[in-house]
C-alpha cells in the first residue's frame, strides 16, 4: 500500500462512522498535513454507499489544530438530485469538531468545451532537478517538486511576487486520483514565504478546490508530474489568499483552487 | 429599509431559529437570485448572538432549486477559537435541505500587508453608461452595471475571452458592507454567456468568496461603485468555474470569489 493511502486510510462499521489516524510521513510542523486532512474527508465521501458520481468541488475547513492520533469521521449526504450531491462532513477528535468539509460530487457529461486559462510554457519536469525535503516538514519527502520559479528564498530576500510555478508529484510516484489530486491542491508552500521569506506561524483557514478533470482523465495521468501554478492575491489584517492552477504535461486543466491562510507576526 | 435589506431579513425566536422569504425585486429566472440567498445565509450568521469577528470566508452551496416563498434558516458555531469562528447554517423549504453554507468569521488586526494582484487602469465609472436590466431576471434591476468590457454579445458572437470587467453597485445606492458585497460576488452574469452567448440553462452549484476588506474599509466605501472583474478558467463536461475580483475605486482589494456552475445543452 502507498503511504498517502495508509494516511488516508479509514475503517469503517456497518453504519458509515469512519475512524482514522494521523500518519507520521505527512506530519508537518505541527500536526498532520492539511493535504492529507482535506483527502481524508474525501474520502470519506468516495468510500461511502450513497456515493452519486465524482468530487466536483470540495471545501476544507481547518477549524482547529488536529494533534497526531486517532479520530472519527462522519460524512452526510445533505442533498442528492438526479446527477449533483451535496455532501458535509466532519472530523471529530476528542469531542470538538476539528475540521469540517462540504463537497459536491457530480454525473460529469460530454459536453461544449473550451479552456480560457492559458498552458504556460516551461521547461519539462524532466529537464528540472527537485528540491530537497525540508526536514521539519516531514510530509514535504512525500512530494517530488521541480521549480521552475518562485522557490521560497532565504530570510530577507522578499519578492515582488508570490508566484510560484513548478512540478509535483507524489513521492514515491502514484497514480493520480481525485485523492491525491486533493491534497497537491493543499502542497504549495504558503506564498507569504514566497513574498517575504520570514518564518512566521500560518496555517489554512479554509480551502476550496474544484476539479475539471473527470475520474478517465485523472487516470490517464497515471503517475506523471502536474504542473502548478501558485501565486497570492493579497496579504493583510493577518490572513493572505492563495489561488492555484493544477495542469497535466499536455495541458489539460486537472484543478482549480484557492484557500485563505492565517498569518501571525 | 433598501429593498435589498428587506430581501435578506430574517425573522428569529428566542433559540435563533430564523424564517425568512424570497422577494420579488431579486427574482431570477427561475426562483430568486442566487447572491441573495448566499447574503441571507450569511445574514443569520451576522445576527448570531455567538458570532465572533467579521466575515473572512463564505461558502454557499446551492443544493437544490429554491420555489418562492417562505423558508427557515439555522447558523451554528461549529467551533470558535480565541480570533477564528467556523459556521455551518442551513436553509431549509418543505422538509429538505435547499442550500447551506459555511463560513469562517475572524477578529482582524493590523498587520504586514502587500497586494499582488494588479488594480486595473480603466475608465472612471462616471464616463460609463450603465446597461438596462433584463426583464426576465428582475434582481438585474437591482444592480447598476457599468462595462468596461465582456458585455454577453448576441446569439451566436462567441468571444475567445470569458472576462468581463464592469463597475458594480446597489440601486438603489446602499453603504457596502459584507451583505451586499457576498450578493455582487454572485452578480456577474454566467461566464458562458461571455464566451458563447446562445441561451442555455444554468445555474450556480457552490460558491466560495474571500472578504479581504474589513468592515471599517467597507463602511469606507460607502456606496460608491466596485470594480468586478470576472473570467471562466474552463469549460467542459457540463460545469465551468468563475473567478473574480472586487476592487475599490481607490484600488484597495476588497474580495475574490470563485464559483463552479452547472450547464446544460
Amino acid at each position: 500500500m502507498h503511504v498517502f493511502d495508509a494516511a488516508i486510510a479509514l475503517g469503517a462499521d456497518e453504519e458509515c462512522h469512519y475512524t482514522g489516524n494521523t500518519h507520521p510521513a505527512y506530519g508537518n510542523m505541527v500536526g498532520p498535513f492539511g493535504g492529507v486532512i482535506g483527502a481524508t474527508l474525501l474520502n470519506a465521501i468516495m468510500q461511502h454507499p450513497q456515493r452519486l458520481g465524482d468530487p466536483l468541488s470540495l471545501t476544507v475547513h481547518f477549524a482547529a489544530p488536529i494533534a497526531d492520533g486517532g479520530f472519527s469521521v462522519e460524512a452526510r449526504a445533505v442533498r442528492t438530485n438526479r446527477t449533483t450531491q451535496h455532501w458535509y462532513v466532519e472530523l471529530v477528535q476528542d469531542g470538538p469538531v476539528a475540521a469540517f468539509a462540504t463537497a459536491v460530487t457530480a454525473i460529469r457529461r460530454d459536453t461544449w468545451q473550451a479552456l480560457d486559462a492559458v498552458f504556460p510554457e516551461v521547461a519539462p519536469a524532466a529537464t528540472i532537478a527537485p528540491v530537497p525535503a525540508i526536514a521539519r516538514a516531514a510530509w514535504t519527502a512525500c512530494y517530488e517538486m521541480r521549480f521552475i520559479d518562485g522557490v521560497p528564498g532565504a530570510p530577507g530576500s522578499d519578492s515582488d511576487s508570490s508566484e510560484s510555478r513548478l512540478w509535483i508529484r507524489d513521492l514515491p510516484a502514484r497514480p493520480l486520483d481525485f485523492l491525491s489530486l486533493s491534497a497537491i491542491c493543499d502542497a504549495f508552500f504558503p506564498r507569504i514565504f514566497v513574498r517575504r521569506p520570514n518564518w512566521v506561524p500560518i496555517g489554512t483557514v479554509a480551502l476550496t478546490t474544484y476539479f475539471h478533470a473527470d475520474a478517465a482523465q485523472l487516470a490517464a495521468q497515471g503517475s506523471a508530474p502536474v504542473l502548478g501554478l501558485a501565486r497570492a492575491l493579497n496579504f493583510g489584517k493577518g490572513f493572505f489568499d492563495q489561488t492555484a492552477e493544477i495542469w497535466s504535461e499536455s495541458g489539460a486543466l486537472l484543478a482549480t483552487t484557492h484557500q485563505v491562510v492565517y498569518f501571525k507576526e
